[in-house]
């Protein structure tokens, strides 16, 4: 005894590797397949179609099959409408409940397909039904399980979901088209930076945003100016990074113009910890970084850029900070809620040596935003090119030479 | 015109490194020194004494050197009582606050020296004077930055403060004689497997309580099954980790056992991220890892263990979290707090597979508590060892064959 | 003006991505195809079968797309017997050359398919023909530049050419079936070496030939023991290895045993790098190993198994060197044969903890040759799997405590 | 019963760390010293002088301890001669040989003290008595132990021999003033770069010389148009390298300019391994690099300026090499020999990205020769930074950035 269902195919099935993840998952779930029909697209523009029919032993082997597939982007052949029930609880998602990818999505809703709101992977889908009161149209959208509410709709199984994987840049289409995916070792620096400027000067000529995720290294290694600059010209417009990084920032634009202390020679001696701790406690006594910087306390650095540019900046509180400042978010799904607005309006994300952060920024955004991700730990480049992005790149370089270099090209050329 | 003070050095100040500290200190702070006496152990045994003036340009300078040398255990002659000052508001410092390192420390109240109570660094040092209605004698104490209230009597400048590095262990002195604090590459890993297994023998034997700190690589390395049997076994009193660990740990346990899905399976298949939302889901609905243990849901794991084995544990939360479990703490203060409270009750703590909880351990601890680190990263090893306990040894190995081994020699030998 | 030619692919050329990337490479490289016949395996046993016309602007670039097809198993419709050009020199190709990889490789001469033997990459192709005097057959082998004869009839371009990647292995086909060709973080340790284990256990059931590749790591983590058992047991039939590996294990060797010192008292003070020196100096006083082992010089460790279990050993020198000793090939166009002699009867190759060796070994195998690559650097691993072999594992893990593990399991289970 | 001998230290022994290391070996080792006599430098520049006494079980503890505080500037008082004695054959060292440290030494010879020639560590010390014929004075030269020929008078045992191992600069004396020896993550790497640039401009000056060692990825990382610029105009006048930067390098500058092939295009789409080898044939056929030069085939790039600017290059060959090229050294024991000649001729060494070059170049260097070492992996910059260069730098960073910077800098300010 077996079960079967049919699904389809479509697009640049091949090239994409599609087809060849979808025959791979099939197997390596222990299942079958059948192709009944099969359409190559006969040169490189034309796009393919299969259908074939899936056959398992039994439908929990099917059904994770299925799943499979659907990520993937290998849809059932007359879908069913999907299958809603209600929260049990609080915080609790019912048995079965599907799991959102990053990726474009859509559920059948009284025969019709509705596209998921605000896409990020690891959500359940919650679809809220048409108000006749109000005349709202029926919605979908993404909850994580700490919004969960107890009798939210939420979507169970594969059945009437789809997802719609993008296909990856090929060749020179488009900004990104310099490199696919890939963490290039064996790439020149220079020319790669090159590249990484373009693809922000074209975000912000198409009126999109850039957001900068950014550790406390960037400061170290003597990159804060530079980033400032692209704060300050523009070329950066939101900010996330921890209570470490501004602190540092901070430091430096406090100690170095305010108390009058030489800002190479508070660095090149001793640790001076205290100098750290005294620059929050200062910035507490003055009620926040705004304030600070109204107050004259801090003229120069990052968080100084931000305030004066209108960029707005999200610290998110970790358990290794000094402090922390006011401006911190010190509870971690209030953090997690503040990230998530700000991926959610970034249309390219550039990470600058912190794992912690771009993880976080990382799980909140949809496969179809470009990010760019730049560390000095090969491992960490790896890492965060395997959440799924559609469109990022990787370098493992120095940030102390890189974004001075990029500022350079940037605002100079 | 230039400043002077005395200062004085007493121990092993030349083959523990002390004296040259001290030599290095004034001379890289731009100072100069005159040795008034010195008196050299003749022996290996005996202790010197070295008592010299230290002059510099201004006071400014001169007490950044009085800051250092105190910090490196040089006290001052004749020292007078601290200058206490009142803090100017809730979490904000007077200027010149005295900033602690993690060694022992002793501030001069009224003639007489108070040792300082939980001792870690970058604190501020509180004194609360004599209590004449209550008896109560007057104490020393570290608070962080953010447990300042206005008007608590904070410790400023160096003076009246006088900190005792430990002397390093040499030779064959001690459990932690084997290495003196470095990370080393080039020892066999058997023999340090073995020496580490004999320091948590000891500390054990000697009453004390171990502390350890996993990330979730201890999971997915296969290490799980060790932990818990250290656990299980009363070599680890206490666990430090974080939603993930747990999650992790929940989710073997869980589908391991209690849902029938074989564990080997459940690994090698795809990633399945939805069992980790769906544990949670699961947890949260029991009412927390207690609850669930109780109820039959978790039946064996790190987790499982510590609840049958009353070993108490903190998850603190990070904004990369997925759910997060309600045993799971989101505030990153008062996470802090409850790793601080763990920190000062162990005497060994032992790090796996963690940067983050690590570093925020290790904020907490005196130099005086006996770490161990293992990491397959050596820069993550390098860095948790530059934070100056003076009983550390580091380990660049895998934890998924370290941990067993471990306590294959700690439960069977 | 379009040039074109037909290319037929058959196989799993969709499951094993052959497909894919056959699209992917017209598509790179500027290229046009059309599909004129695809047929394709209806369930997942069966092979599928395309023809498709491939069309670029000139005749270069439809070269450079058909090399690229060419490797990966596309091979031209009606292929012609392959180009024959005279080396115009010793050590010297002539112009397009045709450069192999490590794939299982034919050429057609005289409108048969010869093989070609001896398989590695980045070699030339030379034919010899036919000898009407000694009846040989005609053969066709690879060379390396500093092998070609002036005169030898090296193959040129790709006409007449082809290649036979092998598919992957999938699911639980075959003993290399636990991972395919990926290096993995998130594997069990533990489960991951008793795999590995019966791979080695396998291959010497199959009456295989297992060749350890050691850098000098292994005896400084204290894996020499481990690693002269697994020699002495015969499941390592051969070693490869350089200079500073022997030196190391026969330091152990003679001072553990001949002169009395014990070998943990010896490593633990200071660097001893006399006895090194000395010690090569006593291998070249007895007139090399097997004289020293012969002589009661050395009585154990991984050179003493070798020469007692007649393991023929390779040792490569290296500018880092120190000596050498007198069994070192200094030169390095020898050493590479010798190690290509090795390398072309392996079935297994297990390398442990070095680049350098690891690469040049790697460097002679076919693809069809087992690979197990261990190093606690994860760049290391990456590097080497990156090489192309068809059946790779990488583990990131610590020698110390793998190998002793391994040899545990493969001994006594 | 105990044996005792006296010995003396001077200088800043204090904060060098000179007298705390020799108290350390006396008691690691397991011996007892009474300090006899000790005078403290009274303030900063002063000189200190101790006398002490050092005791030990038996004749062959008491000499182990010797010859660690003669390694680390401790001095027997009343030296005797040295005791010399001849080489039992060709590349075998008599028993108890004197191992080098790479410090400046001197040996005690008829009453004489001779200054030791061409200092290296791990060599034997050979004393050349005077040639009563031709009239040249006594001369000590340390020699490798391949380079040993039989009947050597070689220096045994630490008596007689002196060692005076560098103080380290302090504060800011000297253009090496601003680093310690240490791999510093947390300086700011513009101000690091601009440093450096100021140490080799300061060499320069002096009319000192630069080597450059350098691996392949300088070229990978578009670093070899800059490490040319500083080749021609006058910064590096000698390169330490491979078979495989030269290549890849010929390669760029044969196939950027001679045939027609674009650079950046060639870089971007598949590997081309077979231009790789066609470079190396050709450059085989024209009959080295110098000729390739000269015949118009090679018109730009690093081996171009080193060609042009009469800079002496050494290719040094491995187990890895493609070819190799005319011009590399396939010997080792050739290769370091000519390693050697350049090391010595250094003033300061630039280490670009390779571990193996390195350490050769390395190994050959007296503790006297500034070191710049330069990689994108922190344990790479560390280990090389261990072998006790006292003059060192580390500076983890992109070599893609990092010369480009630096030869502007250079050549631009």
């Amino acid at each position: 005894m077996t079960v079967a269902r049919t699904v389809e195919l479509e697009g640049h099935i091949i090239d994409s590797g599609m087809m060849q993840q979808c025959f791979g998952v099939v197997m390596d779930l222990g299942g079958n397949f059948d192709v009944e029909e099969f359409e190559v697209g006969e040169h490189k523009d034309a796009e393919s179609y299969c259908r074939m029919t899936v056959t398992a032993d039994d439908e929990d082997s099917l059904r994770e099959i299925l799943h499979e597939l659907n990520q993937h982007g290998a849809h059932l052949s007359n879908p069913p409408n999907a299958t809603l029930k209600p929260a049990p609880g609080d915080r609790v998602v019912p048995h079965g409940f599907y799991s959102t990818t990053n990726h474009p999505t859509k559920v059948r809703y009284e025969d019709e397909w509705l596209p998921v709101e605000n896409i990020e992977m690891d959500c359940a889908v919650v679809v809220k039904p048409a108000d006749e009161d109000s005349d709202d149209a029926p919605r979908a959208y993404t909850k994580v399980l700490n919004a969960i509410e107890e009798g939210d709709l939420v979507v169970a199984d594969e059945a009437g979901v789809r997802v719609d994987p993008p296909e990856r840049p090929r060749g020179s289409s488009g900004p990104f088209g310099f490199m696919q995916g890939g963490v290039s070792a064996e790439r020149p620096s220079g020319s790669l930076i090159r590249e990484i400027a373009e693809a922000i000067a074209e975000t912000k000529a198409d009126g999109g945003s850039v957001l900068a995720v950014a550790g406390p290294a960037v400061i170290h290694a003597g990159a804060g100016d530079a980033l400032a600059r692209l704060v300050r010209e523009g070329y950066v417009d939101m900010l996330s990074a921890g209570n470490g990084f501004a602190v540092h920032d901070l430091e430096r634009g406090q100690y170095g113009t305010s108390l009058g202390m030489d800002v190479e020679t508070m660095e090149s001696p001793r640790k001076g910890h205290k100098h750290h701790i005294y620059t929050i406690s200062e910035i507490i006594r003055a009620g926040g970084i705004e304030e600070a910087v109204e107050q004259g306390l801090v003229e120069e650095g990052v968080m100084y850029e931000c305030v004066e540019n209108d960029a707005p900046y999200v610290l998110a509180g970790s358990i290794r900070d000094d402090g922390p400042l006011p401006d911190t978010i010190t509870d971690a799904v209030e953090a997690q809620n503040a990230i998530r607005e700000q991926a959610h309006e970034a249309d390219l994300v550039i990470m600058l040596s912190t794992l912690l952060h771009s993880v976080a920024v990382g799980n909140c955004l949809p496969s179809t935003t470009k990010v760019v991700c730049v560390d000095i730990n090969p491992a960490t480049v790896t890492q965060l090119l395997d959440r799924g992005s559609a469109q990022a790149i990787g370098m493992v370089t120095d940030v102390g030479t890189f974004v001075p270099k990029l500022a350079e090209v940037l605002v100079e050329e």
